[in-house]
């Protein structure tokens, strides 16, 4: 049993939807998210200043004193994962090797599709995670540059979305995918959108349900998890701008949004 | 006369829609930009950091001994070019004035719209340059936060884009503007789409080639133009990545794009 919170970290409000997951697969444990706001995007960032970025964040979550570390980004996970838990004393789980489990499982021999931002599919993450899982299986994957920003203006379902959508999943649909993998945490909010343009026989996989499955199994393996009946409590941090985290932030959790405390990281 | 060579800077790309005018309006200056690539976009940051990281970047120029400083990013001058001006012993120009200026000499009574990136708009900034020359024009602002990812997409005239100009122009074409200042440097490329969706009727003001009037002018008062007959020198820095600055940017400047060297600025 251990009561510590567990730490979540993002470049900025995406990984909401994993800290959603983690909630719903974890209702005992109290958690810390941090929103690195001040230097969102990652994406389009090289790999050596992400895995700057992450090394910083994680030290400030080591600081809270967090049991476990979720790298809520697809992008920090990419590039940073193998540094972060060669630092890290507590368990530290990405978002991509859940990902390209869950995918594995539900595909019929593929291909497996797979979308995220630039710095994401540029690095071959996910092929590399599902081909270590089956290596026959054939991957498609395509970068969807302006998803972020379209969610982050909270056009889910606009028509300038839809026509996005159309033109990005386009080699993925001729290439005729049977699992389409969610490989940004902004994603999820686009389900509806993308399940309507990819039609019911390609199946979603949503990265931040399966990293929840898979925390709730590292943290039960080392005996941490949470002492039942709890009341749980989760704090929000940022580097920049609270009160657009919030405002949007509401968009991806709802009520579960609390206050949001400004923290200096690396900025100076 | 003075052979130093202009500063300019921007939070990443959108600034070289300012150097092309630069270089157009004083073909024998020499230029060192600066992009901030690894803080882009400063659109959605707070005002005190985005005072900060400008004075670190003028700190720097400072460093490279220049002439002049152009701000070629409105959230900067927005936020930031007060700060700057009391720093600096050089004259430092921003970009939102000029714009300003040339929007009250083309309209014919009004309203004046104003485009731009969320910080920009909520500074309301043009708003008052434009009621310190004219103070009885009424002024319609828009925020149009996908115009910048749209543009470094590449996406000038995709349907896409179309719609999102319709839809965060429509409240300033009902209010029956006259002119609209294009108040992010990101947003000349996307001229010739503004131009169809607005009609004949609406002068598009780019406020980048206001601004190197604005330049010409300071230049010249205090006896540092270039001496004639030189060949120019243009450096290119950025924070990070700069092949994707390359790649880009040569969308925005064509050949001038030289290469880019990565610098390291408050990223530490």
């Amino acid at each position: 049993m251990n009561a510590a919170p567990i730490g979540i970290f993002d470049s900025g409000l995406g990984g909401l939807t994993v800290a959603r997951a983690i909630f719903a697969r974890l209702p005992h444990d109290s958690t810390v998210y941090f929103g690195d706001t001040a230097r969102v995007p990652y994406g389009p960032k090289s790999p050596a200043t992400v895995r700057r970025y992450s090394l910083e964040i994680l030290h400030w979550l080591l600081g809270q004193k967090v049991k476990a570390v979720v790298v809520a980004c697809n992008t920090s996970t990419a590039h940073a994962l193998d540094v972060l838990r060669e630092a890290s004393p507590v368990p530290v789980i990405g978002v991509i090797e859940p990902g390209a489990r869950a995918a594995v499982h539900e595909t019929h021999g593929g291909p497996i599709g797979v979308i995220g931002t630039a710095g994401t599919i540029a690095s071959g993450a996910y092929e590399r995670a599902i081909h270590a899982v089956a290596p026959g299986v054939p991957v498609r994957q395509a970068a969807c540059p302006l998803f972020v920003p379209l969610v982050e203006e909270g056009w889910f379902d606009h028509p300038a979305t839809r026509l996005a959508a159309e033109e990005y999943l386009h080699p993925l649909q001729v290439a005729d995918i049977d699992v389409l993998v969610l490989g940004c945490t902004h994603y999820p909010l686009l389900r509806p959108l993308l399940h309507r343009v990819l039609g019911p026989d390609v199946t979603l996989i949503d990265s931040g349900e399966a990293t929840a499955g898979a925390l709730a199994e590292a943290l039960s393996e080392r005996g941490l998890d949470a002492p039942a009946g709890r009341e749980p409590e989760h704090r929000f941090a940022v580097s920049d701008d609270a009160q657009r985290f919030q405002t949007i932030g509401a968009r991806f959790i709802g009520e579960r949004m609390g206050s949001t405390e400004v923290v200096e990281i690396g900025t100076r």
